[in-house]
């Protein structure tokens, strides 16, 4: 029977449910049977389900955000919409670094320590491989095992959407499902490759970026740009005889970001040491990130920061799909490749027949 | 009657007309005549001078270039058309740095140098503040005198345009002017804050970065992500007791570039100490700038990234003109604003006001 409920991205969700039947106040008998029944769920039902911190219901909310079909979809906005204003509550972290850097154990560590504190935690992914990957990160349940059974822990793997901004959008409202179920702590984990990294910066508060100290930096595969996304490089897996090498990189990373001017926050990124496996400067790693929030709550730049990533997502998804309507449209994708032609060839300016192209597509939209 | 046709933003164009006089090789006379009424020049009458190498008619095309009058824009648009074919065999060598690092000194000494080994260098500047400020780089003739007035040496202001796209394009269709009359180095000069380094470094095939060592580097102002662009950078005024404290900032310049990945050019960025001002160090730059392009004209890279620069104009240009069109319309400027203020007050996600605010865009250009 419980099979029938257990969302299959969530492994702990029939436990959850079985912890309902026992605590009547933490869950509702009606959603019960209704997820029982696997029956449809109405929009107050998501949303009264969601803000009482019902897990199970939050995590078929999250599968209606990450389905394409259209019901579903349209649900899932309304959902989302009546989510909106109980989210923002959280503190969005987000953790990257290169397959083999440690950042399950890592997040692991970091995420039984909050909980232990009180907190409730919220891991997600962001991966667009993960579709072709079959989910790289998070994917293997057995990797977070402590966490993924934890009560005050919520993991979810990667969205695996075909596009990243699919990706990002579904993350994002997760994040808002999350945050309204009372998650004051969401992680986002990120593989340091690609431009997974970037969606992960735009919407997190706190950047980590976690490196080793005995691989090359071509090893590591840090895209150009990420070590400058970072608030903080924790040198992971600093453990017996990797302690000094783990010292030195923490140094030279120091001068390295020493050379960069002051972030837009007016915050210094801290380097530092840690072994996620011997449980060590995890409690440096979520210090940090305390005197970050602090700092930029009083700045006023953490809210400024949030209002930037918002409106950011309006300009992108804007401009996305006008990009999207023009390179579909029929009369540019029989037209284009020519034009490339030509302007390998030197034959024509770029610019000419840039508006030339445009001009082409705004006339048939007229008479569409 | 020279005054008349001295382009002012081109100082030395008067001497090139005497010298055309003198060297009736170098200049056809019904040009010149033309030039001296100062009579419309026809397009063919532009290209011809141009792929002459007659400096007075590249002025005045570049003039036209400049011109945001409706007619010469049309005008410069077919002598650009006529002289692409004949473009693209030169260095295009970036040079940037803050005020006060030396840029038009280490460019006067680079230039001399190479036009005494026989290159024809042309120094272009871009600068959207120009406007502004009056033309804060190579706006003060006396900055590069001698090289002024170099006749294998042809110097140009930044083109005032308003916007950074504008300067953008004129800089790149004046670089194709150049490298049609013949000049073998094209070197843009760039103040290093703001985004006029990105559209330099888009328009380049190397990219240096001139730096202090005594200076902090928020005095510096480089941007975040700027160091990374360079493939090269250069300590100036490595001078007197000035040269222990060049060679440290190398040194740590260095290891900050160890810390990235390399380039996608498979070149790794060379820091070395120079002074334009005792003329040191200054042919270790271009001996660099040739290093590069032999090899990335070897490995292919040199003409696939001038390939990309040409294709990222046309997709660049097209999605500018689709912004431009939706932000300028009617409908969407007097929702636009409500739409960010929901946003900011947590009432509406920001997909779903940009879906709608799309939905009634494209309708209205229906009914146009």
């Amino acid at each position: 029977m419980y099979d029938q409920i257990i969302d299959k991205n969530n492994p702990d969700s029939a436990l959850k449910v079985t912890k309902g039947v026992e605590n009547p106040i933490s869950i509702n008998q009606n959603y019960l049977k209704n997820v029982r029944k696997r029956q449809e769920l109405t929009v107050d039902d998501y949303v009264k389900g969601i803000l009482e911190g019902n897990r199970t219901i939050l995590a078929r909310a999250i599968t209606l955000v990450e389905s394409n079909l259209y019901k579903h979809q349209a649900l899932a906005q309304q959902v989302i919409e009546r989510c909106l204003p109980h989210s923002g509550g959280s503190v969005r972290l987000g953790i990257t670094g290169v397959p083999g850097v440690g950042k399950s154990t890592t997040i692991e560590s970091l995420g039984k320590m909050l909980t232990n504190q009180g907190h409730k935690v919220a891991v997600l992914a962001i991966d667009p491989s993960s579709e072709r990957s079959g989910g790289s990160i998070l994917g293997d349940k057995t990797r977070m095992e402590l966490l993924a059974s934890d009560p005050n822990a919520f993991i979810r793997p990667s969205p695996s959407a075909g596009s990243l901004g699919g990706v990002a959008r579904k993350t994002r409202e997760i994040i808002i499902l999350c945050e309204a179920a009372g998650f004051d702590v969401v992680i986002i984990e990120t593989v340091g490759v690609g431009q997974s990294e970037v969606l992960a910066h735009s919407m997190v508060d706190f950047f980590l970026l976690l490196q080793l100290a005995n691989a090359g930096d071509e090893l590591q595969g840090i895209k150009r740009g990420i070590m400058e996304m970072a608030d903080a490089i924790a040198i992971n897996k600093c453990e017996g005889k990797e302690k000094e090498r783990g010292e030195l990189a923490a140094s030279n990373y120091r001068n390295a970001l020493h050379l960069f001017p002051p972030t837009e926050s007016g915050w210094k990124p801290k380097v530092f040491t840690c072994s996620a496996y011997e449980n060590n400067g995890i409690d440096t790693i979520w210090k940090t990130v305390m005197e970050y929030v602090d700092m930029t709550k009083k700045t006023g730049y953490f809210y400024q920061n949030r209002n930037t990533q918002n409106l950011r997502i309006l300009s992108e998804s804007i401009n996305q799909a006008l990009r999207d309507n023009f390179y579909q449209s029929e009369i540019i994708k029989e037209k284009l490749e020519l034009a490339k032609d030509d302007i390998l060839d030197n034959k024509i300016s770029a610019y000419i027949i840039a508006q030339r192209l445009i001009d082409e597509y705004f006339e048939s939209l007229k008479t569409k």
